[in-house]
């Protein structure tokens, strides 16, 4: 499927609009007895999927949420509702709901007598699983990661344009898992053209994973008709546009967007102040010559240099995978 | 001091001969009673040290130490020796003596009937104090650890040349503090040219330390006479050539060499396989242009990428340090 629009229309649809929450539901005694996750578009939210499991044994229970249960008559009913009617004592949720609909479902669950409490693991989950969906609710824009891979001074193609592979199988493997989880991957044409990535997510096996985010290309250039990212394995949007808002407002109807390249349009998203989180793969590598992994990001001197914070450092196979944030 | 010859030449007596050397004496109920270091050239070695504190309570006991005690009467007389006629029961050390003249010592312990094992710290003193020592005297030239600092996309200096700083104050002071105990700092005339740099070690207040390494001037190019490096602070050695092997048979007697830079210099001792470590301060910063750090290191093609093993990653303040070792 290819969606060819231009940049002033937005994608709808294509991803759910339910946050990616987690429940569990523990008896009166404190066993496990219902886990529940939110179902793609229209599918049961998480809580009403645990209840379902626990059944009977609910009543008096205790139920552990990572988002404030919902309060608004949407295709699936509130949720908060939904425990009350479970019969549900206690709710602890990690973090509020920011949504303005959706909001209000703690105040229903004390209405109706449920102890309700906030944490405490409130700033691993607005970091780890609802960060682009809050990102989201909050600034009105996709949550925008980009991602590259270089060699320790910087390069992500040798002299004679040859990249692969910079990392090991261990980080293209946990490349293509986190592709799994996307709602798009956003490349330039030069990377089109130059590369001819599928930008696909795949199994270890290589088969496709049942989830396949939206491959956007962005840019003037024409690109091949014989494009790998044109093929039917995933939608694909062309968005001829040098703009990096008008980019994330075609976008905007998604959470969860990666940037991947190549270096000038990394730069125009960093210079346009766009780009929410970086992962930095770094191999324990040199190559002294080709072509940078970012460029033009809009920085003279060094007293511009764009700063993040280190979010986490991880070891992956030979290779290091760095999250920064930006510094505000 | 300025010590201006040609590359044929050495530099000889500038640094100690003796290996960095711990020891330890144990009396004979496990107690503590000695502790010694190597000192500067003609002092007395680490066991000696450690025997003269212990005195009489050495009789019976235990000294370990992170290399096998020396065999060879030099100036100090041999260690072997001395641990017999202190009436060492036991001793343990880490990494058997390289060198010829040295070796031995074991053999002389056990037919004194002190009982001798190896290990169990072999890997740790070989990878940490004795590094560069064993290194000379294994590979018959110094040990050279090239350092550079730069941010995550490889750039060493911004597009109008300002670097002060990329990185943050406490990886500064980790170089000051590595600086302290290295025995030669080599750079290019082109960043003497660039950067003035000073090249010497400096205490948290600003002062000398009391160690200065030798400070290494490499290549052709005029270096104006009001140059930092040409103070009297520490002495300085200007080598008028190109080739790395003439640079290091110039700093022959010296064990522990930094390469700091320029780009091309580190491209060069890249190049020609003459790089034993790599220390890579990164910044979790971007330029997006600027100065590399490191150009020309002779690779065209992604196969022919330089790889190293990571030794270790390490946080200092907001940096990463990587010890990266060549793959062989």
């Amino acid at each position: 499927m290819r969606l060819a629009i231009d940049a002033s229309q937005g994608v709808r649809g294509t991803t759910s609009p339910n946050p990616p929450v987690g429940a569990v539901v523990l008896d009166a005694s404190g066993e496990i007895v219902g886990i529940g996750a939110t179902n793609p578009v229209g599918g049961p939210h998480a809580e009403v999927v645990a209840l379902a499991e626990a059944g009977e044994r609910a009543r008096g229970g205790t139920a552990v949420v990572t988002l404030e249960p919902c309060n608004h008559h949407g295709r699936t009913g509130p949720c908060a509702q939904a425990l009350v009617d479970a019969g549900i004592a206690a709710v602890h949720y990690a973090v509020p709901d920011p949504h303005p609909m959706a909001a209000g479902g703690a105040d229903t669950l004390r209405a109706a007598g449920v102890a309700v409490s906030v944490g405490p693991f409130t700033a691993d989950v607005e970091r780890g699983p609802l960060r682009a969906w809050l990102h989201r609710q909050r600034h009105g824009r996709p949550h925008v990661t980009w991602k590259f891979a270089a060699t320790i001074d910087g390069r992500s193609a040798a002299a004679d344009g040859t990249s692969q592979w910079i990392t090991g199988p261990e980080a293209r493997a946990r490349v293509h898992a986190d592709r799994a989880r996307l709602d798009a991957i956003v490349v330039g044409t030069g990377t089109v053209i130059a590369d001819d990535p599928w930008l696909t997510a795949r199994l270890p096996d290589g088969s496709l994973a049942s989830h396949q985010p939206l491959r956007v290309v962005v840019g003037t250039r024409e690109i091949p008709s014989t494009a790998k990212i044109l093929d039917d394995a995933a939608p694909t949007l062309v968005l001829r546009t040098h703009d990096i808002d008008e980019v994330l407002a075609a976008l905007a109807d998604q959470d969860d967007v990666l940037v991947e390249g190549g270096p000038r349009l990394a730069g125009a998203f960093l210079a346009a102040g766009r780009v929410d989180r970086i992962q930095a793969y770094l191999a324990p590598a040199l190559l002294g010559a080709g072509s940078h992994a970012v460029e033009d990001a809009g920085v003279q001197t060094i007293s511009e240099a764009l700063r993040f914070r280190r979010e986490s450092v991880e070891t992956i196979g030979d290779d290091l995978l760095l999250n920064l944030i930006p510094e505000k």
